[in-house]
Protein backbone atom coordinates (compact mmCIF):
# COMPACT_ATOMS: atom_id res chain seq x y z
CA UNK A 1 0.00 0.00 0.00
CA UNK A 2 0.86 3.23 -1.05
CA UNK A 3 -0.38 6.58 0.56
CA UNK A 4 -2.14 9.11 -1.65
CA UNK A 5 0.24 11.93 -1.12
CA UNK A 6 3.75 9.35 -1.67
CA UNK A 7 1.69 8.81 -5.02
CA UNK A 8 1.18 12.22 -5.45
CA UNK A 9 4.96 13.30 -5.37
CA UNK A 10 5.61 10.40 -7.74
CA UNK A 11 3.07 11.23 -9.86
CA UNK A 12 5.04 15.34 -10.16
CA UNK A 13 7.89 13.67 -11.16
CA UNK A 14 5.66 12.28 -14.25
CA UNK A 15 3.53 15.58 -14.43
CA UNK A 16 5.39 18.69 -13.29
CA UNK A 17 2.58 21.10 -13.88
CA UNK A 18 0.91 18.70 -10.30
CA UNK A 19 1.14 19.79 -6.97
CA UNK A 20 -1.35 22.59 -6.23
CA UNK A 21 -4.86 23.10 -5.76
CA UNK A 22 -5.28 24.02 -9.84
CA UNK A 23 -2.61 23.94 -12.48
CA UNK A 24 -2.26 27.45 -13.80
CA UNK A 25 -1.54 27.30 -17.73
CA UNK A 26 -1.93 31.18 -20.10
CA UNK A 27 -5.56 30.81 -21.53
CA UNK A 28 -5.07 30.77 -25.58
CA UNK A 29 -6.80 33.20 -28.10
CA UNK A 30 -10.33 32.03 -29.56
CA UNK A 31 -12.50 29.73 -28.40
CA UNK A 32 -11.87 26.95 -25.59
CA UNK A 33 -13.23 23.92 -25.89
CA UNK A 34 -14.64 21.63 -22.47
CA UNK A 35 -15.22 18.35 -22.56
CA UNK A 36 -15.03 14.68 -19.89
CA UNK A 37 -15.34 10.95 -20.52
CA UNK A 38 -15.37 8.42 -18.13
CA UNK A 39 -13.87 5.12 -18.59
CA UNK A 40 -15.17 2.54 -16.01
CA UNK A 41 -13.91 -1.56 -15.08
CA UNK A 42 -16.81 -3.77 -16.56
CA UNK A 43 -18.02 -1.34 -18.93
CA UNK A 44 -15.50 0.28 -21.18
CA UNK A 45 -12.43 -1.81 -20.13
CA UNK A 46 -12.23 -5.39 -18.60
CA UNK A 47 -10.59 -6.24 -15.13
CA UNK A 48 -7.54 -8.30 -17.45
CA UNK A 49 -7.46 -5.21 -19.59
CA UNK A 50 -3.60 -4.02 -19.35
CA UNK A 51 -3.47 -0.42 -16.85
CA UNK A 52 -1.57 1.68 -19.08
CA UNK A 53 -3.93 0.96 -22.15
CA UNK A 54 -7.15 1.98 -20.07
CA UNK A 55 -4.66 5.41 -19.56
CA UNK A 56 -4.21 5.39 -22.72
CA UNK A 57 -8.01 5.07 -24.62
CA UNK A 58 -9.09 7.63 -21.03
CA UNK A 59 -7.19 10.01 -22.55
CA UNK A 60 -7.66 9.48 -26.26
CA UNK A 61 -12.11 9.26 -25.70
CA UNK A 62 -11.01 13.30 -24.25
CA UNK A 63 -8.98 14.29 -27.55
CA UNK A 64 -11.44 12.69 -30.08
CA UNK A 65 -14.04 14.98 -28.44
CA UNK A 66 -11.89 18.00 -29.03
CA UNK A 67 -11.08 16.63 -32.92
CA UNK A 68 -14.60 16.15 -33.53
CA UNK A 69 -14.93 19.82 -32.85
CA UNK A 70 -12.07 20.66 -35.22
CA UNK A 71 -10.05 21.96 -32.38
CA UNK A 72 -6.27 20.89 -30.75
CA UNK A 73 -6.34 19.15 -27.38
CA UNK A 74 -4.29 20.98 -24.53
CA UNK A 75 -4.76 20.10 -20.88
CA UNK A 76 -6.07 16.78 -18.88
CA UNK A 77 -7.24 16.68 -15.77
CA UNK A 78 -7.67 13.23 -14.61
CA UNK A 79 -8.91 11.67 -11.55
CA UNK A 80 -8.62 8.10 -10.56
CA UNK A 81 -10.86 5.89 -8.40
CA UNK A 82 -9.84 2.84 -8.04
CA UNK A 83 -9.27 -0.27 -5.32
CA UNK A 84 -6.32 -0.66 -2.94
CA UNK A 85 -3.14 -2.29 -5.24
CA UNK A 86 -4.12 -0.74 -8.28
CA UNK A 87 -0.87 0.09 -10.04
CA UNK A 88 -1.28 4.28 -10.29
CA UNK A 89 1.81 4.25 -12.08
CA UNK A 90 0.95 2.00 -15.07
CA UNK A 91 -2.54 4.13 -15.80
CA UNK A 92 -0.42 7.24 -15.56
CA UNK A 93 2.48 5.87 -17.91
CA UNK A 94 -0.33 5.33 -20.48
CA UNK A 95 -2.32 8.25 -19.63
CA UNK A 96 1.11 10.62 -20.24
CA UNK A 97 1.85 8.40 -23.53
CA UNK A 98 -1.28 9.02 -25.18
CA UNK A 99 -0.85 12.74 -24.09
CA UNK A 100 2.58 13.19 -25.56
CA UNK A 101 1.12 11.40 -28.91
CA UNK A 102 -1.75 13.67 -29.33
CA UNK A 103 0.72 17.36 -28.53
CA UNK A 104 -1.56 17.58 -25.10
CA UNK A 105 -0.38 18.13 -21.48
CA UNK A 106 -1.63 16.50 -18.24
CA UNK A 107 -1.53 19.10 -15.72
CA UNK A 108 -3.88 18.13 -13.14
CA UNK A 109 -5.78 14.90 -10.94
CA UNK A 110 -7.00 13.84 -8.16
CA UNK A 111 -6.78 10.00 -6.13
CA UNK A 112 -9.67 7.94 -4.50
CA UNK A 113 -9.13 4.89 -2.91
CA UNK A 114 -12.40 3.01 -3.26
CA UNK A 115 -13.64 -0.61 -2.93
CA UNK A 116 -15.43 -0.40 -6.18
CA UNK A 117 -14.42 -0.84 -9.90
CA UNK A 118 -11.94 1.52 -11.59
CA UNK A 119 -12.84 4.46 -12.94
CA UNK A 120 -10.86 6.88 -14.81
CA UNK A 121 -12.16 10.03 -15.44
CA UNK A 122 -10.68 12.53 -17.66
CA UNK A 123 -11.10 16.22 -18.77
CA UNK A 124 -9.99 18.26 -21.33
CA UNK A 125 -9.69 22.05 -22.41
CA UNK A 126 -8.52 21.90 -25.80
CA UNK A 127 -9.06 25.34 -28.06
CA UNK A 128 -9.65 26.29 -31.71
CA UNK A 129 -6.70 28.25 -33.69
CA UNK A 130 -8.46 31.01 -35.35
CA UNK A 131 -11.78 29.82 -36.93
CA UNK A 132 -15.01 28.52 -35.47
CA UNK A 133 -15.35 24.91 -33.91
CA UNK A 134 -17.49 22.55 -35.61
CA UNK A 135 -20.92 21.97 -34.35
CA UNK A 136 -23.00 18.71 -34.38
CA UNK A 137 -25.80 21.39 -35.95
CA UNK A 138 -24.81 22.94 -39.56
CA UNK A 139 -25.44 20.17 -41.71
CA UNK A 140 -27.68 21.40 -44.54
CA UNK A 141 -29.66 18.95 -47.24
CA UNK A 142 -27.45 19.20 -50.04
CA UNK A 143 -24.06 19.19 -47.99
CA UNK A 144 -22.31 15.78 -48.66
CA UNK A 145 -21.07 13.05 -45.87
CA UNK A 146 -17.54 11.97 -44.93
CA UNK A 147 -15.52 9.75 -42.91
CA UNK A 148 -12.12 10.11 -41.85
CA UNK A 149 -11.03 6.71 -42.46
CA UNK A 150 -12.22 2.91 -42.99
CA UNK A 151 -14.95 1.64 -39.63
CA UNK A 152 -15.56 -1.51 -37.95
CA UNK A 153 -11.63 -2.24 -36.85
CA UNK A 154 -12.59 -2.30 -33.02
CA UNK A 155 -15.52 -4.02 -33.24
CA UNK A 156 -14.40 -6.56 -35.54
CA UNK A 157 -11.43 -7.00 -33.12
CA UNK A 158 -13.47 -6.24 -30.23
CA UNK A 159 -9.64 -4.91 -28.82
CA UNK A 160 -7.77 -1.97 -30.10
CA UNK A 161 -4.73 -1.77 -28.05
CA UNK A 162 -3.92 2.08 -28.42
CA UNK A 163 -6.46 3.71 -31.16
CA UNK A 164 -5.26 7.37 -31.97
CA UNK A 165 -7.84 10.43 -32.38
CA UNK A 166 -8.00 11.90 -35.53
CA UNK A 167 -6.63 15.54 -34.48
CA UNK A 168 -4.76 16.42 -37.69
CA UNK A 169 -7.88 15.26 -39.93
CA UNK A 170 -10.10 16.94 -37.36
CA UNK A 171 -8.48 20.69 -38.21
CA UNK A 172 -8.36 19.87 -41.95
CA UNK A 173 -12.16 19.04 -42.15
CA UNK A 174 -12.88 22.72 -40.28
CA UNK A 175 -10.64 24.29 -42.56
CA UNK A 176 -12.45 22.66 -45.53
CA UNK A 177 -15.44 24.42 -44.27
CA UNK A 178 -17.16 21.47 -42.71
CA UNK A 179 -20.63 22.13 -41.68
CA UNK A 180 -21.12 19.49 -38.96
CA UNK A 181 -18.82 16.67 -37.22
CA UNK A 182 -19.13 14.27 -34.45
CA UNK A 183 -16.80 11.25 -33.55
CA UNK A 184 -17.74 7.28 -34.25
CA UNK A 185 -17.81 6.28 -30.82
CA UNK A 186 -21.02 5.01 -30.17
CA UNK A 187 -21.03 3.26 -34.12
CA UNK A 188 -21.38 4.71 -37.62
CA UNK A 189 -25.28 4.54 -37.78
CA UNK A 190 -25.93 6.31 -33.52
CA UNK A 191 -23.10 8.73 -34.59
CA UNK A 192 -24.83 10.02 -37.50
CA UNK A 193 -28.13 9.75 -36.33
CA UNK A 194 -26.90 12.49 -33.72
CA UNK A 195 -25.17 15.04 -36.04
CA UNK A 196 -28.44 14.72 -38.62
CA UNK A 197 -30.67 14.97 -35.91
CA UNK A 198 -28.87 18.09 -34.49
CA UNK A 199 -29.34 19.41 -37.96
CA UNK A 200 -32.39 18.68 -39.04
CA UNK A 201 -31.38 16.89 -42.09
CA UNK A 202 -31.82 12.58 -43.53
CA UNK A 203 -29.06 10.78 -44.54
CA UNK A 204 -28.90 8.66 -48.11
CA UNK A 205 -25.71 7.11 -48.04
CA UNK A 206 -23.68 5.39 -50.77
CA UNK A 207 -20.72 3.87 -49.81
CA UNK A 208 -19.46 3.18 -46.02
CA UNK A 209 -15.79 2.34 -46.03
CA UNK A 210 -15.13 -1.14 -44.28
CA UNK A 211 -11.75 -1.30 -42.52
CA UNK A 212 -9.66 -4.67 -43.61
CA UNK A 213 -10.58 -7.81 -41.00
CA UNK A 214 -14.11 -6.05 -40.12
CA UNK A 215 -18.07 -6.45 -41.84
CA UNK A 216 -20.08 -4.30 -42.71
CA UNK A 217 -22.26 -5.09 -39.69
CA UNK A 218 -18.75 -4.31 -37.65
CA UNK A 219 -18.66 -0.60 -39.99
CA UNK A 220 -22.70 0.27 -38.82
CA UNK A 221 -22.69 -0.41 -35.65
CA UNK A 222 -19.14 -0.86 -33.87
CA UNK A 223 -18.45 2.30 -31.33
CA UNK A 224 -14.69 3.51 -30.38
CA UNK A 225 -13.20 3.49 -33.91
CA UNK A 226 -12.61 7.41 -33.29
CA UNK A 227 -13.04 8.48 -37.20
CA UNK A 228 -14.51 11.82 -37.67
CA UNK A 229 -17.79 12.22 -39.69
CA UNK A 230 -18.36 15.18 -40.93
CA UNK A 231 -20.99 16.92 -43.79
CA UNK A 232 -19.39 19.66 -46.25
CA UNK A 233 -20.77 22.04 -48.96
CA UNK A 234 -21.44 20.06 -52.14
CA UNK A 235 -18.82 21.76 -54.22
CA UNK A 236 -15.76 21.08 -51.70
CA UNK A 237 -14.14 17.67 -51.47
CA UNK A 238 -11.52 16.92 -48.86
CA UNK A 239 -8.36 15.41 -49.38
CA UNK A 240 -7.47 12.35 -47.74
CA UNK A 241 -11.45 11.61 -46.28
CA UNK A 242 -14.26 9.26 -47.68
CA UNK A 243 -17.07 10.25 -49.45
CA UNK A 244 -20.38 8.47 -47.88
CA UNK A 245 -22.97 10.31 -49.21
CA UNK A 246 -25.79 13.05 -49.09
CA UNK A 247 -27.40 15.31 -46.37
CA UNK A 248 -31.09 14.79 -47.56
CA UNK A 249 -34.03 17.49 -46.64
CA UNK A 250 -36.03 14.33 -44.76
CA UNK A 251 -34.76 14.40 -41.38
CA UNK A 252 -36.64 10.65 -41.22
CA UNK A 253 -34.37 9.28 -43.82
CA UNK A 254 -30.98 7.08 -42.38
CA UNK A 255 -30.27 5.07 -46.03
CA UNK A 256 -27.82 2.95 -47.52
CA UNK A 257 -27.88 2.52 -51.48
CA UNK A 258 -31.29 3.21 -51.29
CA UNK A 259 -32.33 0.52 -48.49
CA UNK A 260 -33.07 1.89 -44.89
CA UNK A 261 -30.30 1.74 -42.38
CA UNK A 262 -30.94 -0.54 -39.21
CA UNK A 263 -31.85 1.00 -36.15
CA UNK A 264 -28.91 2.26 -34.42
CA UNK A 265 -27.33 -0.72 -32.71
CA UNK A 266 -24.73 1.47 -31.32
CA UNK A 267 -24.31 1.03 -27.43
CA UNK A 268 -26.16 2.96 -24.86
CA UNK A 269 -26.13 3.10 -21.19
CA UNK A 270 -29.41 2.37 -19.24
CA UNK A 271 -29.84 3.69 -15.62
CA UNK B 1 -35.14 2.49 -16.55
CA UNK B 2 -34.29 5.55 -18.64
CA UNK B 3 -31.60 5.53 -21.36
CA UNK B 4 -28.50 7.97 -21.67
CA UNK B 5 -29.83 9.85 -24.64
CA UNK B 6 -33.43 10.19 -23.08
CA UNK B 7 -31.38 11.18 -19.66
CA UNK B 8 -29.00 13.72 -21.74
CA UNK B 9 -31.98 14.91 -23.62
CA UNK B 10 -33.70 15.95 -20.24
CA UNK B 11 -30.40 17.31 -18.71
CA UNK B 12 -30.16 19.46 -21.72
CA UNK B 13 -33.53 21.34 -20.44
CA UNK B 14 -30.92 21.94 -17.06
CA UNK B 15 -27.98 22.71 -19.02
CA UNK B 16 -28.23 24.47 -22.53
CA UNK B 17 -24.76 24.20 -23.36
CA UNK B 18 -24.66 20.51 -22.93
CA UNK B 19 -24.96 18.37 -26.83
CA UNK B 20 -21.92 18.57 -28.76
CA UNK B 21 -18.45 16.47 -28.51
CA UNK B 22 -17.44 19.54 -26.67
CA UNK B 23 -18.73 22.82 -25.22
CA UNK B 24 -17.49 25.61 -26.78
CA UNK B 25 -16.73 29.14 -24.66
CA UNK B 26 -14.66 32.32 -24.95
CA UNK B 27 -11.82 31.99 -23.88
CA UNK B 28 -10.96 34.63 -21.06
CA UNK B 29 -7.30 37.00 -20.85
CA UNK B 30 -4.84 36.37 -18.43
CA UNK B 31 -4.43 32.82 -17.41
CA UNK B 32 -6.72 30.15 -16.88
CA UNK B 33 -7.04 27.55 -13.46
CA UNK B 34 -8.07 23.74 -14.36
CA UNK B 35 -8.41 20.90 -11.30
CA UNK B 36 -10.77 17.71 -10.77
CA UNK B 37 -12.07 16.41 -7.73
CA UNK B 38 -14.06 13.39 -7.63
CA UNK B 39 -16.43 12.40 -4.73
CA UNK B 40 -17.48 8.52 -4.41
CA UNK B 41 -19.91 7.16 -2.31
CA UNK B 42 -18.34 5.25 0.89
CA UNK B 43 -15.43 7.03 0.82
CA UNK B 44 -16.73 11.04 0.08
CA UNK B 45 -20.23 10.22 1.11
CA UNK B 46 -22.54 7.60 2.17
CA UNK B 47 -25.33 5.93 0.57
CA UNK B 48 -28.06 7.58 2.59
CA UNK B 49 -26.57 11.15 1.81
CA UNK B 50 -29.02 13.26 -0.07
CA UNK B 51 -28.20 12.43 -3.86
CA UNK B 52 -28.62 16.72 -4.43
CA UNK B 53 -25.91 17.67 -1.83
CA UNK B 54 -23.70 14.97 -3.44
CA UNK B 55 -23.87 17.01 -6.51
CA UNK B 56 -23.66 20.15 -4.95
CA UNK B 57 -20.60 18.95 -2.56
CA UNK B 58 -19.14 18.16 -5.62
CA UNK B 59 -18.99 20.97 -7.55
CA UNK B 60 -18.31 22.90 -4.33
CA UNK B 61 -14.45 21.10 -4.09
CA UNK B 62 -13.82 21.95 -7.49
CA UNK B 63 -14.90 25.58 -6.92
CA UNK B 64 -12.73 25.61 -3.53
CA UNK B 65 -9.65 24.74 -5.34
CA UNK B 66 -9.87 27.46 -7.95
CA UNK B 67 -10.51 29.67 -4.61
CA UNK B 68 -7.59 28.56 -3.30
CA UNK B 69 -5.95 30.14 -6.48
CA UNK B 70 -7.29 33.81 -5.68
CA UNK B 71 -9.07 33.00 -8.59
CA UNK B 72 -13.01 33.22 -10.45
CA UNK B 73 -14.59 29.76 -11.07
CA UNK B 74 -16.29 29.87 -15.07
CA UNK B 75 -17.28 26.68 -16.62
CA UNK B 76 -17.39 22.61 -14.90
CA UNK B 77 -18.04 19.59 -16.71
CA UNK B 78 -19.56 16.37 -14.48
CA UNK B 79 -18.81 13.03 -15.17
CA UNK B 80 -21.49 10.68 -13.30
CA UNK B 81 -20.98 6.71 -13.28
CA UNK B 82 -23.82 5.14 -11.52
CA UNK B 83 -25.70 2.24 -10.70
CA UNK B 84 -28.85 1.45 -12.49
CA UNK B 85 -32.12 2.72 -10.94
CA UNK B 86 -29.92 6.42 -9.59
CA UNK B 87 -31.50 9.71 -9.61
CA UNK B 88 -29.31 11.77 -11.78
CA UNK B 89 -31.92 14.17 -11.50
CA UNK B 90 -31.66 14.78 -8.37
CA UNK B 91 -27.80 14.60 -8.64
CA UNK B 92 -28.22 17.44 -11.71
CA UNK B 93 -29.95 19.53 -9.13
CA UNK B 94 -27.79 19.97 -6.62
CA UNK B 95 -24.92 20.74 -9.26
CA UNK B 96 -26.64 23.49 -10.75
CA UNK B 97 -27.61 25.32 -7.78
CA UNK B 98 -23.78 25.01 -6.24
CA UNK B 99 -22.58 25.96 -9.80
CA UNK B 100 -25.68 29.25 -9.66
CA UNK B 101 -24.24 29.86 -6.06
CA UNK B 102 -20.61 30.07 -6.63
CA UNK B 103 -21.14 32.67 -10.44
CA UNK B 104 -20.53 29.18 -12.91
CA UNK B 105 -21.73 27.42 -15.80
CA UNK B 106 -21.89 23.37 -16.31
CA UNK B 107 -20.88 23.21 -19.89
CA UNK B 108 -20.70 19.29 -20.26
CA UNK B 109 -20.93 15.77 -18.87
CA UNK B 110 -20.82 11.98 -19.11
CA UNK B 111 -22.93 9.42 -18.16
CA UNK B 112 -21.83 5.58 -17.23
CA UNK B 113 -23.90 2.65 -16.00
CA UNK B 114 -21.72 0.47 -13.57
CA UNK B 115 -22.80 -1.94 -11.40
CA UNK B 116 -20.34 -0.34 -8.33
CA UNK B 117 -20.44 2.69 -5.95
CA UNK B 118 -21.59 6.14 -7.14
CA UNK B 119 -18.94 8.33 -8.54
CA UNK B 120 -19.40 12.45 -9.17
CA UNK B 121 -16.27 13.75 -11.00
CA UNK B 122 -15.97 16.96 -11.98
CA UNK B 123 -13.50 19.23 -13.60
CA UNK B 124 -13.14 22.43 -13.03
CA UNK B 125 -11.75 25.78 -15.30
CA UNK B 126 -11.81 29.25 -13.82
CA UNK B 127 -9.80 32.31 -14.11
CA UNK B 128 -7.49 35.10 -12.88
CA UNK B 129 -9.02 38.20 -13.77
CA UNK B 130 -5.89 40.54 -14.08
CA UNK B 131 -3.31 39.03 -12.07
CA UNK B 132 -1.66 36.53 -10.68
CA UNK B 133 -2.96 33.00 -9.07
CA UNK B 134 -1.53 32.23 -5.89
CA UNK B 135 0.88 29.39 -5.72
CA UNK B 136 1.47 27.19 -2.51
CA UNK B 137 4.74 28.26 -2.79
CA UNK B 138 4.91 31.72 -2.14
CA UNK B 139 5.41 32.14 1.76
CA UNK B 140 8.20 33.61 2.76
CA UNK B 141 9.59 33.39 6.75
CA UNK B 142 8.04 36.83 8.36
CA UNK B 143 4.80 36.52 6.42
CA UNK B 144 1.73 36.45 8.26
CA UNK B 145 -0.89 33.39 8.25
CA UNK B 146 -4.35 33.63 8.03
CA UNK B 147 -7.60 32.11 7.89
CA UNK B 148 -10.74 33.18 6.33
CA UNK B 149 -12.79 32.02 8.83
CA UNK B 150 -13.63 29.40 12.38
CA UNK B 151 -12.36 25.75 11.46
CA UNK B 152 -13.87 22.71 12.76
CA UNK B 153 -17.46 22.49 11.79
CA UNK B 154 -17.69 20.51 9.12
CA UNK B 155 -15.65 17.46 11.50
CA UNK B 156 -17.84 18.42 14.71
CA UNK B 157 -21.32 18.10 13.00
CA UNK B 158 -19.95 15.14 10.76
CA UNK B 159 -21.91 16.23 7.92
CA UNK B 160 -22.03 20.05 6.53
CA UNK B 161 -25.38 19.99 4.30
CA UNK B 162 -24.33 22.59 1.72
CA UNK B 163 -21.04 24.03 2.25
CA UNK B 164 -20.04 26.98 0.16
CA UNK B 165 -16.57 27.91 -0.98
CA UNK B 166 -14.75 31.23 -0.59
CA UNK B 167 -14.43 32.79 -3.24
CA UNK B 168 -14.98 36.21 -2.83
CA UNK B 169 -11.94 35.68 0.00
CA UNK B 170 -9.77 34.17 -2.03
CA UNK B 171 -9.68 37.19 -4.49
CA UNK B 172 -9.71 39.67 -1.87
CA UNK B 173 -6.59 37.64 -0.43
CA UNK B 174 -4.92 38.10 -3.53
CA UNK B 175 -5.72 41.20 -4.63
CA UNK B 176 -4.25 42.38 -0.70
CA UNK B 177 -1.01 40.57 -1.88
CA UNK B 178 -1.71 37.07 -0.68
CA UNK B 179 2.07 35.12 -1.22
CA UNK B 180 0.84 31.53 -1.15
CA UNK B 181 -3.16 29.83 -0.26
CA UNK B 182 -4.65 26.54 0.01
CA UNK B 183 -7.70 25.01 1.04
CA UNK B 184 -8.88 23.66 4.44
CA UNK B 185 -9.70 20.16 2.49
CA UNK B 186 -7.78 17.97 4.49
CA UNK B 187 -7.96 19.48 7.65
CA UNK B 188 -5.59 22.38 9.08
CA UNK B 189 -2.22 20.72 10.08
CA UNK B 190 -2.49 18.66 7.06
CA UNK B 191 -3.08 21.85 4.77
CA UNK B 192 -1.25 24.19 6.38
CA UNK B 193 2.06 21.47 6.16
CA UNK B 194 1.06 21.31 2.23
CA UNK B 195 1.43 25.11 1.97
CA UNK B 196 4.59 25.36 4.59
CA UNK B 197 6.44 22.37 2.99
CA UNK B 198 5.69 23.36 -0.86
CA UNK B 199 7.22 26.93 0.07
CA UNK B 200 9.99 26.24 1.95
CA UNK B 201 9.27 27.63 5.45
CA UNK B 202 7.91 26.55 8.68
CA UNK B 203 4.69 27.84 10.84
CA UNK B 204 4.27 28.93 14.61
CA UNK B 205 0.80 29.70 15.11
CA UNK B 206 -0.71 31.72 18.21
CA UNK B 207 -4.04 31.24 17.70
CA UNK B 208 -6.85 28.90 15.84
CA UNK B 209 -10.43 29.99 15.53
CA UNK B 210 -12.66 27.33 16.35
CA UNK B 211 -16.34 26.86 15.01
CA UNK B 212 -19.23 27.09 17.32
CA UNK B 213 -19.96 23.60 18.67
CA UNK B 214 -15.96 22.39 17.93
CA UNK B 215 -13.36 21.72 19.51
CA UNK B 216 -9.50 22.59 18.71
CA UNK B 217 -9.36 18.75 17.85
CA UNK B 218 -12.13 19.30 15.27
CA UNK B 219 -10.60 22.54 14.13
CA UNK B 220 -6.89 20.61 13.31
CA UNK B 221 -7.70 18.10 12.04
CA UNK B 222 -11.23 18.15 10.55
CA UNK B 223 -11.41 18.07 6.76
CA UNK B 224 -13.89 19.65 4.24
CA UNK B 225 -14.35 23.35 6.30
CA UNK B 226 -13.36 24.84 2.83
CA UNK B 227 -12.11 27.89 4.29
CA UNK B 228 -8.67 29.40 2.85
CA UNK B 229 -5.57 29.54 4.44
CA UNK B 230 -3.39 32.16 3.24
CA UNK B 231 -0.08 33.92 3.58
CA UNK B 232 0.75 37.53 3.76
CA UNK B 233 3.65 40.05 3.85
CA UNK B 234 3.84 40.95 7.51
CA UNK B 235 2.99 44.75 7.10
CA UNK B 236 -0.61 44.16 5.35
CA UNK B 237 -3.55 42.64 7.22
CA UNK B 238 -6.96 41.37 5.86
CA UNK B 239 -9.95 42.73 6.93
CA UNK B 240 -12.53 39.70 7.86
CA UNK B 241 -9.51 37.37 7.80
CA UNK B 242 -7.90 36.15 11.19
CA UNK B 243 -4.62 36.47 11.90
CA UNK B 244 -3.42 32.68 12.97
CA UNK B 245 0.85 33.52 13.07
CA UNK B 246 4.10 33.67 11.58
CA UNK B 247 5.86 31.75 9.11
CA UNK B 248 9.35 31.01 10.09
CA UNK B 249 12.44 29.64 8.72
CA UNK B 250 12.69 26.81 9.75
CA UNK B 251 10.63 24.08 7.58
CA UNK B 252 10.42 21.44 10.45
CA UNK B 253 8.53 23.72 12.55
CA UNK B 254 4.78 23.49 12.60
CA UNK B 255 3.71 24.81 16.51
CA UNK B 256 0.25 26.30 18.15
CA UNK B 257 1.29 28.46 20.89
CA UNK B 258 4.86 27.32 21.58
CA UNK B 259 3.75 23.32 21.34
CA UNK B 260 4.56 20.71 18.46
CA UNK B 261 1.64 20.72 16.71
CA UNK B 262 -0.09 17.31 16.44
CA UNK B 263 1.11 14.87 13.39
CA UNK B 264 -1.27 15.67 10.44
CA UNK B 265 -4.60 13.78 11.19
CA UNK B 266 -5.95 14.75 7.90
CA UNK B 267 -7.84 12.48 5.62
CA UNK B 268 -5.16 10.55 3.43
CA UNK B 269 -6.69 7.67 0.86
CA UNK B 270 -4.14 4.20 0.95
CA UNK B 271 -3.52 2.22 -2.64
Amino acid sequence: MTSEFAWIDRLRDRFPAIGDDCAVVDAPTGSLLLATDALVEGVDFTSSTPLADVGWKAVVANVSDVAAMGGEPRWLVVAVCAPAGTDLDQIASGAAAAAGEHGCEIVGGDLSATGGPLVVSVAITGSVDGGEAVLRTGARAGDTIWVTGALGAAAASRYTRRPRARVAEGVAARRAGATAMIDVSDGLVADLHHLTRASGVGAALDHVPVADGATLEHALGGGEDFELIFTMPAEVSVPGAIRMGTCTADPAEQSLGGDPLPPAPGFEHRF
